[in-house]
């Protein structure tokens, strides 16, 4: 008899094992089920169907040879059985079967299965707070609700939003309503930056800055109390801290495993509420696998396990998963979060830990900023990249990276190179040689990521010593808070005069690098030099240079005028 | 008394070296010796000066922020001593001194090293063909060429020109002279394909198509035999084929080591001309060290020796050379050989073995060819990539990635990766679950390197078999060879339709890949198919399809109709 797999869940790593399953085993009878009536979507690209960038929710569910994936579609081209609007109400582990029920008729089946995965996905988390139920509150959860905040916002309905959650959807929603649509949008969130946990603070505050340049109101460190409602629609969301006319609100406050039906079928669900998997994608019973946003994974720099919600993820778990159902050995050892996102002009990626993240899994993490250009200098349409290395000062093994860039794939480039690298277990040393493949269309002879290394190897070797952006900027609020530190701008004259203008020279005192070795002996002899150029590189040559000349106190603002530009602050002469 | 550290060669490992020298000993006495007087450039720029796309070649020696990296600037700001003009003529190993000359006085000296550095670059080789040194015939081997080429065109005394040589720098160049120049240009290439050992056929001959899609003309396997000269001046360059027109010509049929000094003072020197170093950038000679064009490097693939001449390798070396001079263990382990070059819209990259080079080492090399989507198919902007995956069917490594995609940096996303992950020695396995950071803008969910090893693992377990490129070629130029071969086009009817008419049904079987189930028995019986649709992925499921319908006699002509149409043909309905 041929083999029953049943699968539940039809959007992303269920599907593409349904499709492996049929190929590998082409007399096995595999089904699929899913509460909706919508399957095998790229849900990642509700962003870009709202914005208008997808002109047709169908692009989103279609193939890239333009056949929509319907039950018509699963059944014909791929030999596999779809049961749509048909919800998965219990596991009878036993008897081997699950009991279904058609959501259209209310019937109640059993389907009796061989092998059973759980593709269930995550469901969107609502945060209890009054008005969540209110006509014009979304979650960004399926097509449907996609379709729905498109149409609302089409019609004219739409003039104010409030989008609550700084995350990744949060910030590609905001982009979406604000861009295309003119709609006055704010983005609220409890934490005290975007994207906590991702990135660390500095590069959270660009990504801020450069929202609120876009005409996002960022609200941070707020948390939404009350969706006001009037007439059952809503009309504003209260915070702590104000109250934000909206026509319109967005929950995107994140995502939990849909586990329920794993964990009352007595399968092993994980702290985190993902459904336990071994390395085979197989649960805690051996005849149940499970893939997707459901299930947690090891994380490889951490060792701990977590929930990563990707579509990628989802893929590339559902097919080892349906390898090991067809019975070939196939390993998924875990991850490492590669993350991008686009922000308006703005590319944001991260892998690995964040220093914050870091430092609380107990590595004696360090950071390296810097500020390089994503292609030759000298090449036209070159831009620069922020990126912030970190890595263990004790074992030199690079734990993450994070970056900020134009909207082109050179930060994905470095991102998805350090996945591997740091997958790998790499060390800053091992960055440092990292082959980017190099010709100037494409990258600098040093590239960004080798030089990052070069920057963390110094900071390893106590060569060179840096100031954190976070204290730079407390000194700037208020520098009689350290009356004997003193900026040393070593840029040219004409990029230091107007901070020399603005501050005076006893606080900002500019010396170009190139006339440090002649001159150094006019530096005062009673201050700490924090020392400050564009991008960081000038700064480190010139506290070495003062460390020889017996000038001992300096730090070096990592990634210079680059990043601070880019933070933003009132103080800063430009913008 | 301070260490004196002697470096010859000062455009890149030799500058790199010293800076970082300074930075890691600032009591070193470093002295930086370079027979030109132009000195720390970067060479691979000079395509884009001659180009225009850099105006002024002070910017290809300009650092990024605006300082010309002359005598002045090293000796000002970085400390370093430079002697220009002068040429080290001896090493004497014993007394541990150099012999220079200074080559505008002609005078002699001795120079006192501690340790010494060679980073003597490469020379441009020049076959020795009558009329090589005729007015208007030009290596691109350093600054006064690069300018004196621009000079002769911006006069407007080149209408006419050649290139002889199919590496990077003749295609960088011959795109140069056609693109803003309007210049008539030809590239001739002794071997049958550009870029040999680097790319394979397929590849190869979607770039020639690209450049005679771009003007220039290509002539393949034609060795310049003579150049014709008139007063002095060429005006032809005659082939074993023809007599190409030309008022200029770039000799650009690659470089090789410049280690005579050092095989002069006994070091030793491998059979491929590169100076001997330890994983230290350690010569034979504990004292002297070497880094950059000179020096040979162990293939991580091969395992053989090479040659790896790029700006970027020789950053990378010249700081592990200047750690292990200061004392620091740094390592060089190798490389992969990561290349990367622009033709006109075209990127086309490599890293690792090409699969004539793999098969020649005497791996059992394999080969994925796909041409998936650079992002989300339905973000907008997005184009193919064409990617050839190397890998070794008995081991399962993967052995090199070569690709063909537009102007951005999708392609080197993935040849960057993929240089971690060969350079680790990773498997097909292990490249089908390198997390690429995903989102729509960016890439697709399954990304197209996961896909690449997709397929690999099918070829791999004998689960796709697949005609290569050139088999197909060969059957469509002539049909009658293969009377029982039929193509199977599963595309829609529509894309199909203008080859079943141009060839017939009895070549040309057009069925949908989703009609293939209910279908199947229509096709006929005696006949081997060749399984087609656009980018290959369809075309595997149908031979799987097949096999299980028990007509097993089909292969897959990976890629598809994207493939075929980068390549092109004569026979080719639309091109």
């Amino acid at each position: 008899m041929a083999k029953r797999i049943v699968i539940i869940g039809g959007v992303a790593a269920g599907p593409k094992a349904a499709c492996r399953l049929k190929r590998l085993m082409p007399d096995a009878e595999v089904t699929v089920i899913d509460q909706d009536t919508i399957i095998s979507y790229g849900g990642c690209g509700i962003p870009y169907y709202v914005s208008g960038d997808v002109s047709d929710e169908k692009e989103l569910r279609s193939t890239s040879f333009h056949m929509l994936r319907d039950e018509n579609f699963f059944d014909k081209a791929k030999g596999v059985k779809t049961l749509t609007a048909t919800r998965a109400l219990a596991i009878d582990r036993k008897k081997k079967t699950v009991q279904l029920e058609d959501l259209k008729t209310g019937k109640r089946q059993d389907i009796e299965y061989d092998t059973l995965m759980l593709a269930t996905g995550s469901t969107p988390v609502v945060p209890p707070i009054p008005g969540v139920d209110a006509q014009g509150v979304f979650t960004v959860s399926d097509m449907h609700k996609a379709i729905a905040i498109k149409d609302m916002i089409a019609k004219g309905k739409v003039s104010k939003a409030a989008v609550i959650g700084g995350g990744a959807i949060g910030i590609e929603m905001a982009e979406a309503l604000t861009d295309l649509w003119g709609i006055e949008t704010a983005l609220i969130e409890f934490q005290s930056q975007l994207l906590p946990r991702i990135i660390d603070w500095p590069l959270a505050t660009m990504l801020a800055k450069h929202l609120r340049d876009h005409n996002v109101a960022v609200h941070l460190g707020e948390s939404a109390e009350e969706i006001i409602v009037k007439d059952g629609k809503v009309v504003a969301v209260r915070t702590g801290k104000r109250t934000v006319e909206a026509d319109m609100v967005i929950m995107a406050v994140g995502v939990r495993p849909r586990s329920e039906l794993a964990r009352n079928a007595g399968l092993l669900v994980s702290a985190n509420g993902g459904i336990v998997v071994n390395e085979r994608m197989q649960t805690s019973d051996p005849d149940i696998y499970a893939a997707g946003d459901c299930v947690d994974i090891m994380h490889l720099v951490s060792g701990k396990r977590f929930v990563a919600p990707f579509g990628s993820m989802a893929n590339r778990e559902g097919r080892v998963a349906a390898d090991n159902m067809a019975g070939i050995p196939s390993v998924f050892k875990g991850g490492v979060g590669s993350f991008i996102v686009k922000a308006f002009e703005m590319s944001l990626g991260s892998v690995g830990l964040s220093l914050q993240a870091a430092r609380a899994e107990g590595f004696a993490a360090e950071f390296s900023l810097s500020s390089p250009i994503d292609r030759a200098h000298f090449f036209p349409g070159h831009d620069i990249l922020i990126l912030e290395l970190i890595f263990d000062k004790r074992s030199r093994k690079v734990l993450g990276l994070q970056g900020i860039g134009p909207v082109n794939d050179a930060l994905s480039a470095r991102i998805d190179t350090a996945a591997v690298a740091i997958a790998a277990g790499a060390t800053i040393d091992d960055f440092a040689n990292i082959e980017m493949a190099y010709s100037p269309p494409f990258s600098p002879a040093i590239d960004p990521i080798n030089a990052a290394a070069y920057i963390a190897d110094n900071l390893c070797d106590n060569r060179m010593r840096q100031i954190s952006i976070e204290d730079f900027y407390s000194f700037m609020a208020n520098p009689s808070s350290h009356p004997d530190w003193q900026v040393l701008d070593v840029r040219h004259k004409n990029e230091a005069a107007p901070f020399v203008e603005r501050f005076g020279a006893a606080l900002w005192h500019s010396l170009p690098y190139e006339q440090m070795r002649d001159r150094y002996a006019e530096l005062p002899t009673d201050k700490k030099f924090i020392v400050f150029c564009n991008a960081g590189s000038r700064s480190f040559e010139v506290q070495i240079f003062l460390d020889y000349a017996g000038v001992k106190s300096s730090t070096v603002l990592p990634g210079g005028f680059n990043v601070i530009n880019r933070i933003g602050a009132d103080w800063l002469p430009v913008s």
